[in-house]
């Protein structure tokens, strides 16, 4: 380290407060990062406010000093959108995890950034309510980076993105401004929504500083059914005859390659003899006789139709958890392979034909690859996962992916879909963001960052250079 | 008219296409203006393009002349968002009214932006779907005139604004620019959502030539609850208490002072006989005996506490009418009183304290006005009326209720509420933006605007100057 980070160390522990500021490499590197691995973390320092008032003056520090700043949260990310590789100050909010402000008419509460998702499941539950938006991390993940990069997970189908449950935003932008957006308001039609761009924006415009959040009355009865089906048309035939009568709280899939890993490799038991192609794993509040009728009406349907080739359905919890353990498992099951991963989607009604054409080039180009799909197909994103064959070296496989990776942002642009549906941009597909948003789009995004940020050392060379 | 608008309309008919433009004084006066009744039109032309090409053709003529360009949907707004009185050129929608590209499985449509609200319902209703988002205006009002007004209604509750349900948006920007956002697509985390700026910005950034909407499933058995409160905190207990139990598709409330009205000047009958102070309007899918069953035991406790005097549940088709029929002849009823109106919102909790400190600056500086209180309460949305007293003139009137609005904003503001819950800002409310927003949030929104519409000439003066 030369003399100038040392001066700048010194006047950012003047700027903030000397217990404020790590520097030693254990933290540079654990705070450096989300869990990406494609990147050295390379900061100058970190900086973990307790108040608003601190992330104002480490923003004020920052841009006296023309340093860029990279907000930290769980570091749970999978698109390096957390990653500080340049000499920036790292600002990370694990010293501000109150939750205050509840109000069970409103049924809202006020989340500082570093509140972790199951915090507040449990602080919502506590109330007899219910914080909907849950993913495989929700027990690291932040709330402030939950909303910076619009999480999703396995209830969008019914309860949305994390977007749908920000009903107020403080937020202190790149030129170390406190904004207070929207209030916890259901209607405020007063102009421009700048809370919006706030959510899902990675941190680019400015950093999260407390969230007033909306919770809902908690779901009752939750009953899964799980159908095998021969091919991807089947599932979405399941799909559109189950919307049509039952709000369905989740509708998740995966085919027999991710399935057969997970009973192989782990306590899951198969949920039905019959080996087939492809599972929906379907989910619902079953509260009354009626709901119970009509579901199975509906399976009984779709088995006629050909469809469902087998099924099962929950009768109490532990069968409930035993059904989503099939799905839950296969992140963690694959992992042994060193997976290849790509999280992308289009409209749910193109998914068979877009899931078939990128297995078509795949095994045409890398036939000795074996693909493991898995995804929330309810809101057309799919996870797409590439074992890595034992014949290949790591850096190989890696070099072949890279080839995997363009083809299938080709075929994403080919069906106006999304390179990443709930994952961000980050640096990890930055490069490829023109296969989803146009050039004069990413113009417009410059612009509107500029506006925030005229200096442009919030979280810079994120989502756009 | 001088030489120079003549020639502009020549040019501007050279660019679109004559019989595209009206100048006739008819015209000018009916695409000039929306349902307020404040400002005088007086527009250069209308244009009623029919194409995407022929708006982008419109837009720069309008930049390489610096003309004003104001858009025109049904013309019901109720904040003078689409009205003209500068010589601007109208640009309205009533030729673009297409409906196309419905697709099942995603239960989307595509619409040109003259769609009537009506229309899409209908064609919803065609599909076994159901568009959700309805108002009073719902028979003229224009989809791209409720995405640019974000519009809301009496569904809110249960199923959100109008932003909720545009998955989807073309916008032509101030530079002539056509941009496809988002594309129809349930997850996209892929950079700033732009779409979130059009919906709700009243034209200022851009057009809206194209969106694709989202159906949900049809409700089942719409029944409604009438019930009879002491005061306001009864109405909010008696929102808690259902919220907790049952999915409520509206919670509307209105004063005995409005349901007086209404049965004294239309065919509507009381729901009970007896009078109470307020009234609150439920409304749920009423599906199962559970439910039932949920419902009447929520009726009784609220009885047994005191927050309910009496009430009554639709048992018909005909009987849900008559009950909403008490909600939706109020606006009509009271216009004989050419009445103040004022479309306000706080966070529903505080409504009870907010709705009594207005009522109480209201009566003790002019207690010869009488208030009519109705809303969708379970969303904080108040709309104040005053009807004029008949000893005072139209013009004294107005001039007391501009020190009324004055007064109301005020305690907007102490609450941190909306001095626009659901109408917009447009000319009606600019002066008074600074209630709600503050002066960082509209300097950057003026930031934005000159990003999207360099020359400031799609609507101009609207919002903010």
């Amino acid at each position: 380290m030369n003399h100038k980070p040392l001066k700048l160390i010194e006047d950012l522990e003047t700027a903030v407060a000397p217990a404020r500021v790590l520097t030693d490499s254990d933290s540079l590197q654990q705070y450096g990062r989300d869990w990406t691995r494609f990147h050295t973390p390379a900061p100058l320092a970190i900086v973990l406010p307790s108040s608003v008032e601190e992330v104002q003056a480490v923003v004020r520090f920052a841009r006296e000093n023309q340093i860029g700043l990279v907000p930290s949260g769980g570091r749970t990310g999978l698109s390096a959108s957390a990653v500080a590789t340049n000499g920036e100050i790292v600002v990370a909010f694990d010293r501000m995890k109150k939750i205050s402000n509840f109000n069970p008419i409103d049924r809202t509460v006020v989340c500082e950034p570093g509140v972790i998702t199951e915090q507040l499941q449990q602080f919502a539950e506590e109330k007899d309510l219910f914080y909907p938006v849950d993913f495989a991390s929700s027990g690291s993940s932040q709330i402030g980076g939950n909303i910076a990069t619009n999480a999703g997970g396995i209830k969008v189908i019914r309860y949305g993105m994390t977007r749908d449950w920000v009903v107020g935003l403080k937020v202190v932008t790149g030129t170390g401004e406190l904004l207070e957006l929207n209030g916890g308001l259901v209607k405020n039609n007063t102009g421009y929504d700048l809370r919006q761009l706030f959510i899902g924006g990675e941190g680019t415009l400015g950093f999260i500083v407390e969230a007033t959040m909306k919770l809902t009355r908690p779901p009752e009865n939750l009953t899964a059914l799980m159908l095998g089906a021969e091919d991807m048309n089947g599932v979405m035939s399941i799909l559109k005859a189950f919307q049509q009568k039952v709000d369905l709280t989740a509708f998740e899939f995966f085919s027999e390659q991710a399935l057969s890993r997970v009973v192989e490799h782990s306590q899951v038991q198969r949920p039905f003899d019959t080996p087939t192609p492809f599972y929906a794993l379907l989910e619902f509040e079953n509260t009354s006789e009626a709901i119970s009728d009509t579901v199975m009406e509906l399976f009984e349907h779709c088995m006629e139709q050909g469809w469902v080739l087998d099924g099962v359905m929950s009768q109490s919890i532990s069968q409930l958890q035993n059904l989503w353990a099939c799905r839950e498992f296969i992140s963690e099951t694959i992992t042994r392979w060193t997976p290849y991963k790509n999280d992308i989607s289009v409209v749910v009604s193109k998914v068979p034909e877009f899931l078939a054409e990128i297995d078509n080039v795949v095994n045409r180009e890398y036939p000795e690859f074996e693909i493991i799909w898995f995804g929330h197909i309810g809101d057309g994103n799919l996870h797409l996962n590439i074992l890595k064959p034992d014949s290949l070296s790591t850096e190989e496989f890696l070099q072949k992916c890279n080839h995997v990776s363009k083809w299938v942002f080709e075929i994403v642009q080919e069906y106006v879909g999304s390179i990443s549906a709930e994952h961000g941009v980050g640096l990890l597909k930055k490069d490829y963001l023109t296969y989803t948003r146009s050039e004069a789009e990413i113009d417009l995004m410059r612009g509107i960052k500029k506006v925030f940020d005229p200096d442009g050392i919030m979280n810079p060379g994120k989502i756009f250079d």
